[in-house]
């Protein structure tokens, strides 16, 4: 029984993935203006935000970079003044920390807070009360990622 | 009170897909092989199985690609038997249809059966009643990103 509920939910989500896809390849080639930052930007600046010993390497393994390509992104969020490169006191000195500055702080809130509004389409059918039952779900959503992340970045050590 | 509980499911939403894109970036670098398909490709089976009146044009509206580019990515499908270029008859004769295939419906299923699976971290929390509950949320997102998506097709016009 699990079983075929989880599939229908699986089946579910990859069908709004795709349709979402589909809305944003249209979003994004109908842009006014280009993003300030590169999606894989934004992403360091939540990994940033998410983690207190990320480093250069985790990015490379993350986005299955180079490490000089690495270099060039974060230099530019740090030319930006977004986050900053500390030295690691509890591990191998020549990896520096990647921390968000404040400033970095209140721009990725920025982001979140504007891009946020780019979602609306994926509830426009939902009145207020059906809101606030979704919202508990889509914190179990949360959870559940952010527990598969966190595993995904400790399995590197 | 709607705003608000609005807003928070976009944060909430905007988290997630955050995190989503961060477990992908390290799905697609570490994937043992490369999928059969291009992300585009794919999205143009679904959107051949949605409707009925697909043409180039519409898809290099939604890519934001040169007719050219789209049609070498149609024609590499074409060519996999997944796709037909049927006669538009009740519009303009030099406007190809795009038209799935049984085959093409055949693959585009199994590639939701197969993709569907790398969701599961999305609710590796659930227990299986509220599997059972998240289901009808997630019906009414389908309905709602639909809605929007098919919005787009048909303003082109």
């Amino acid at each position: 029984m699990r079983n075929n509920v989880l599939a229908d939910v699986l089946e579910l989500i990859f069908d709004i993935s795709l349709k979402t896809r589909i809305l944003k390849e249209w979003q994004s080639s109908n842009a006014a203006r280009k993003p300030k930052y590169s999606g894989k930007q934004i992403l360091i600046l939540e990994l940033a935000d998410n983690y207190d010993s990320l480093t250069e390497k985790e990015l490379g393994i993350i986005f299955g970079m180079a490490t000089s390509s690495v270099n060039d992104l974060v230099e530019k969020l740090v030319h930006a003044g977004l986050i900053e490169k500390h030295r690691n006191e509890n591990g191998d000195s020549r990896e520096k920390l990647i921390k968000l500055t404040e400033e970095g702080a209140d721009e990725l809130s920025e982001i979140k807070k504007f891009g946020s509004k780019r979602y609306e389409y994926l509830v426009s059918r939902f009145q207020e009360s059906e809101l606030e039952g979704f919202i508990d779900y889509l914190k179990l959503v949360d959870e559940s990622v952010g527990s598969s992340m966190r595993s995904i970045i400790f399995q590197q050590y």
